[in-house]
């Protein structure tokens, strides 16, 4: 593991105050199972996978053809192309930190040339889109609502970023160009500037990361005045309104997430980011409320978010059909951000627990087992059998139930690439006191404390499978080791053994801590109980009333008609679910013949594996 | 009453053979109630207003920029803003023979000058449109997914049949407008022509209608060309699939409508016109399975179809959420349109049997009271209260709950106004024996058996306030008097008051016939039981699951806060529905207070017409 040479921990979001101090991937590594496997399987395929894509499909070609002088004719890719080779680029530069790759490594000369590319298309006033501004082509910022300029642009910030915590002096110039790039937009859009937004929040959280990053508190100070330009009503109003942009009520006055739910958590995180840095209590207080109301009445048992197929939108509060649960990739990874960054202010467990459940049930259902093809939107309910994607095309969006290799629009493949090369960043936090783990998975960490101690763990768990995560000291310190026990964790029990024997204590959800003069080789496990349980929806949900969801510790799992043997409609739920070998079995009546199976259910996120199937989450008791 | 001296019926819906023989505007005459009210506020208000607004928007004054050769700058609507006017022309052509008005009453002089603009337009090889081909415009037929030229001629062909039928001697010139569009399209569609279909189904009713009123069997001959074209992908493949434009299956394949429910609706009533005409059992029985699925599985409670908001589209059977329903008004009409057609040729009455419901609880429910303002889309539960409709704006399609003057696609008003005006042709037909009755209200019917019987009757009702349907015969005739008794009237009862007295008989759902030499002031009365009845869904339909609808004869019942007292996301079921003093009254628990209240329940067509307020059809029981 190399020790990066900059102050701030390699990860990708370190604000400069609040309740927890991030970790880097020089300081937290997965080293194994089920997020490991995914890490390994996103290194291996998924990259190659999609850097072969934004080339065949023309989106880094762009770069060469505006560097050739023959834009726009042979431009290619929707107006956010751009933003999907800067998601590939950060991913890169995670993954670059994560396996430790040498500056002559394959990845890391895949990371330079792809730089060289971008970087020989940027203006001389650090100006870089390949959809606007040529002769031929829409001037720039000519079309705020949907030429997604700036939001190709906070893609870039965040890319930058990545790179210049994990690779700090490196000089293959993407800093660079980031930050001309954000002194552009500084001078285009600040307080004497254009009153702008862009149609698509990002750029928000990416110029306040890169602000944190450089030590440029102007970066901030825009990112703020985006943030506050909110809701006003700058945008053209279009069919959806202009909820879709989030431009329809001021961030500090809203009372949930509302609108495109990519946008809208994308704002958010830029909210939160903005509210920190500034000391700024109240907008933090609004959205932390805003993130309440959301989890409470807008987010689906799989911590999916977005109801409305049509504008990919949060519908109204309770609305949340299963069948025509949107729940976009994009989206869960906007929520994972949001959540983040206030844990990061607040230290919070709940907000770890959303994480949890986003993770295991969207994210991880995303990608295809041999990480070459993805989900888009998940549906919790799926009624027709899907059709298997061409394997050479390009698929819509949400239309197919089957993991599709690329879309016309592709925002999710590479939004899943940079947050598995990135997800140890998600494990643990530093405070004055110790350490505290807010995500389960074999792993190590070592992390320095302000005042000099090290803090040195290995972690070692077959979660989700397992319950038990035993956490090894392997230095001497004192120090307080803080875990999250989940919410649904309602027997789960703390051990502690060491010089002094075993101690046990049980552990309520929240959070729970062991301070202690540790000694090298004491462990602490705990024991969460992986119990399958049947999940009854809140009463106002009115699109599932009379059915449940199976679930078993962090995992929702799913009826597939693969087991069930027919048509899923057919199914309804006839005893309490119980785990048989290692799987759990749902007594299910057949509603037509009136038989009843033993029937085994599958994670979630395991949907679909088998071939095209019928599923659902949410199973009829009536 | 005036007998116009065509031969065929003054009617929109005429065809050479089945079952039924259709009975005209100069045959059948609503007389007062329910209907009645409602052809009265559309002759008065919603005509002027929708005049007004094809004014005021520029779609009329495109005509005129036509022939002044200032298109395209000027031009303003949408591609198919052509449509609204003939649709508008068909509305103005029926209510002039509705109301009898003479040649130089108010009504036909308007229709004469708007006739006029229009016939200005078009050019000399019979082309008309204002969207395409003129220097600067594109070319005609170069967009056949979404340049609607050949929809916008479907609804000129069917204004033309109303005139036609209504008017056979009139010089207005539109029948003759139509004709040459009609021949053009022969010419650029048919066998030795294009290949191609248009994006949205119409021109096929619409040819199928003026061959059969104009004795053109080339007409015809086209409508079945474009009909057997769908299914086989000449059209571009778009984001929501090929089955949007019902592209994606040949039609006589197809197992269920499905795509936009509009284009689905009126082509599959344009291909019953070519089955009917040519004598085509295959494709008509292949059109009576897919109307049997489409009933059973992909329509609400209401009679509305269409449950995606994305693509206005049908959803997978049994997706019917009544949140997200977007059953649209045009939808409602199309799926009459599709109805009647099979009832003419089947002589069924769950036709007329959907016809009633879809007309009680869809059509009857997007107007406004004043007649200037209308639902495009029709939900069946509405958790946040709408805001009012800017009264002199023009409205998202689906973007209030409220009803409003006017959209940006302002399908409905036109359509609903047409349909309301030619209401009296879709309440009677005849055969050879006799006439029979599908709908009720007060009306009279003079009609004459091709053996020359004449059959004279006149219907009183308070339908469906109340359930008694006196038919008073007008005049000594021997025939067969059938009446639909609908399935949800269990326990109906018909009596005949005659010279013999008294006669009761139980009338099982279906048809009931009474066939008798009938003297003058028999009276022929059926008895529908309204009982107030609690409706448990389907078990397949998974959104109303533990919920039940309360109707009472054709009307779908609604829960709205207006009497519930707060929001009706509180409210389960806590009793049996019973009437009360004229009211239908349902216990109510609250269920945050615990506390049951007896809660009157509107019509659900009533719903929002005493201001904002969160609304549902399916109240929950547990």
């Amino acid at each position: 593991m190399t020790m990066s040479d900059t102050t701030a921990p390699a990860a990708p979001v370190v604000p400069t105050r609040g309740r927890l101090r991030p970790l880097g991937l020089d300081e937290v590594r997965i080293t194994g199972g089920f997020w490991g496997d995914r890490q390994a399987i996103n290194g291996e395929a998924t990259l190659a996978h999609i850097e072969s894509r934004l080339e065949s499909e023309g989106w880094l070609p762009n770069y060469d053809l505006a560097v050739a002088g023959t834009l726009p004719e042979g431009r290619r890719g929707r107006e956010f192309a751009d933003s999907e080779v800067y998601k590939y680029l950060e991913a890169l530069a995670w993954e670059i930190s994560r396996t430790d790759a040498a500056a002559d490594a394959p990845l890391e000369q895949r990371f330079r040339r792809v730089v060289t590319r971008v970087a020989a298309a940027q203006e001389p006033d650090g100006y870089l889109n390949t959809m606007f501004g040529r002769p031929g082509q829409a001037p720039r910022w000519s079309d705020l609502e949907w030429g997604h300029e700036l939001y190709c642009l906070g893609h870039l910030f965040q890319a930058a970023v990545a790179r210049h915590r994990t690779r700090p002096d490196a000089d293959d110039g993407l800093v660079e160009v980031a930050r001309r790039a954000a002194e552009l937009v500084c001078r285009e859009f600040g307080p004497a500037g254009r009153d702008a937004i862009c149609g698509h929040a990002e750029v928000e959280v990416g110029l306040a990361e890169l602000g944190r990053a450089l030590d440029e508190p102007r970066f901030i100070a825009q990112a703020a005045l985006f943030v506050e330009r909110h809701g006003h009503g700058s945008l053209r109003e279009i069919e959806w309104g202009q909820e879709y942009f989030q431009d329809d009520v001021p961030v500090r006055d809203a009372e949930a997430l509302r609108g495109h739910a990519v946008r809208a958590n994308y704002l958010a995180s830029g909210a939160t980011d903005v509210a920190v840095e500034g000391g700024d209590t109240a907008l933090l207080d609004a959205l932390r409320a805003q993130w309440d109301r959301t989890v409470e009445r807008r987010t689906y048992v799989t911590g999916g978010q977005g109801s409305h197929h049509q504008d990919e939108a949060f519908g109204d509060d309770w609305e949340l059909p299963p069948d025509r649960a949107y729940s976009e990739t994009c989206a869960g990874i906007g929520s994972i951000m949001f959540s983040w960054r206030l844990l990061l202010a607040t230290g919070e467990a709940r907000h770890a627990d959303l994480i949890e459940r986003t993770l295991f049930n969207v994210v991880a259902t995303s990608p295809a087992s041999d990480g070459r093809g993805f989900y888009y939107a998940n549906t919790l309910h799926q009624r027709v059998p899907g059709v298997p994607a061409d394997p050479d095309g390009t698929s819509k969006r949400a239309s197919s139930s089957l993991r599709a290799p690329w879309f016309e629009v592709s925002c999710c493949p590479p939004n899943v690439a940079r947050t598995f090369a990135s997800l140890a960043a998600y494990l643990a936090t530093a405070d004055d006191d110790g350490v505290q783990l807010h995500q389960y998975a074999p792993a190590s960490v070592r992390t320095t404390l302000p005042d000099g101690r090290v803090v040195a763990l290995d972690i070692e768990t077959g979660y989700p499978v397992d319950g038990s995560i035993r956490v090894t000291i392997v230095d001497d310190a004192a120090f307080t080791l803080s875990l999250r026990v989940p919410a649904w964790a309602t027997d789960a029990v703390l051990r502690v053994h060491s010089g002094d024997g075993l101690a046990e204590h049980p552990a309520a959800p929240g959070t729970v801590e062991v301070a202690r003069a540790f000694r090298a080789g004491d462990i602490v496990e705990l024991v969460l109980p992986l119990t399958v349980r049947a999940t009854a929806p809140h009463p106002m949900v009115d699109a599932v009333r009379g059915s449940v969801a199976i679930e078993r510790g962090p995992e929702v799992l799913a009826l597939e008609s693969v087991d069930f043997g027919s048509d899923i409609g057919d199914a309804v739920v006839a005893g309490d679910p119980v785990e048989s070998d290692g799987r759990v079995v749902l007594p299910v009546l057949h509603r037509s013949t009136g038989d009843v199976v033993e029937t085994p259910l599958v994670a979630y996120h395991d949907w679909a594996r088998r071939g095209p199937s019928t599923m659902r989450v949410w199973v009829p008791t009536i």
